[in-house]
């Protein structure tokens, strides 16, 4: 059953990885799913055909059939259900990678959009330079007893899982702000992400369509 | 098999159910699971044997024989697949479930928690009153798109599922700040939720650790 999936016609980050088209498109490249791809304009994002799909108006959503999913964790998880490679296969294991993915979500993540949004949208308020170091705090809080966790391990809770590609995902977002750096285990960690043969054939996909470069392998 | 879940011994909100454990309690009631519950202080969460259940260090956890799971969000995706009560049969309606739970906890929770950090943790700074309407509209950003989605519907796809178990916690965060309000079919949407007797339940439980008083049912 053929699978379609969207993206920005041109993200925001000029192909970086960073929109979450890359998060799907990797899971699908695991679980070894051919995909489509439909490119979607900022404009059209806000337009009813799109909102039908995405009632926030985001992309990626998900098409497999007469399944229409939006959420990039919804969809990761429903890749990781549907097919092999993303999920073990012992119940409590299951649980605790499953449990991975949403901590990436709702724990590590927010205050990392924080820290985005900060960037982003307030750069250029007066405030920006004197409430940043706050910001940073609230990442580090989270990336501290991450690393604890992570410790000398190749990922979270065994082999490489859902929970891992979210959590790598996720990090991801921080390379530019150098926080990364601090926690060297978890720049390692988001390495042996950035290097696992899937990943690099999501990279090389979303940059294409943002740099018109082919794909390099 | 006996279910543990743990909680603040004292919630910074003082039992208006804000804490993530009413998010867990309300969940185990939908499905009719008993548990027990084991009260954690605000030290002992730093502590390592805390820290062995939850590496963030935070509350709840869960434990059910020898599965030992963290994050909110898990732990009402394993309870909704364990027992029946919160997700649907058909594979597809169950699909569209789980999304509204990632939707609720990495696209509408976000801006949310960013408002109530500014508010608890920079209501004193210089910037507060000037920066406030900026995360207010990060806020109704989600909202607006939440509220034609539900339109007129009771709940978000279907019948009540943990999804809408998710969503109406997270926008009951929202109660203090009027915003909600500006919403009605979202405010009348998350007043549905709290009338469901198993809310009431999982309510009254916590308020009763949190005040000392018995549950009123």
């Amino acid at each position: 059953m053929t699978v379609t999936i969207t993206a920005f016609e041109r993200s925001p980050d000029g192909g970086k990885g960073l929109a979450r088209d890359t998060r799907v498109r990797w899971a699908l490249e695991e679980v070894g799913q051919p995909y489509q791809v439909r490119l979607v304009s900022f404009r059209a994002m806000k337009e009813p055909a799109h909102l039908a799909l995405h009632p926030f108006g985001q992309i990626p959503t998900y098409e497999e059939g007469e399944l229409a999913l939006f959420e990039t964790g919804a969809i990761v998880f429903h890749i990781a259900e549907r097919w092999a490679g993303l999920l073990p296969d012992d119940a409590n294991a299951r649980a605790r990678a499953i449990t991975w993915m949403f901590a990436a979500l709702n724990t590590v993540e927010p205050p990392i959009l924080e820290l985005a949004t900060a960037r982003i949208l307030e750069g250029d308020k007066p405030w920006y330079a004197e409430r940043l170091p706050l910001v940073e705090d609230r990442v580090r809080a989270r990336l501290g007893p991450l690393s604890v966790r992570l410790g000398e391990a190749d990922w979270l809770e065994g082999a490489f899982s859902a929970g891992d590609l979210m959590m790598v995902s996720v990090l991801l977002r921080l390379r530019s702000s150098g926080i990364l750096d601090e926690y060297p285990n978890l720049a390692a960690y988001v390495a042996r992400g950035e290097a696992r043969p899937a990943y690099k054939r999501a990279f090389d996909a979303q940059r294409a369509v943002n740099t018109g470069k082919p794909p390099t392998n």
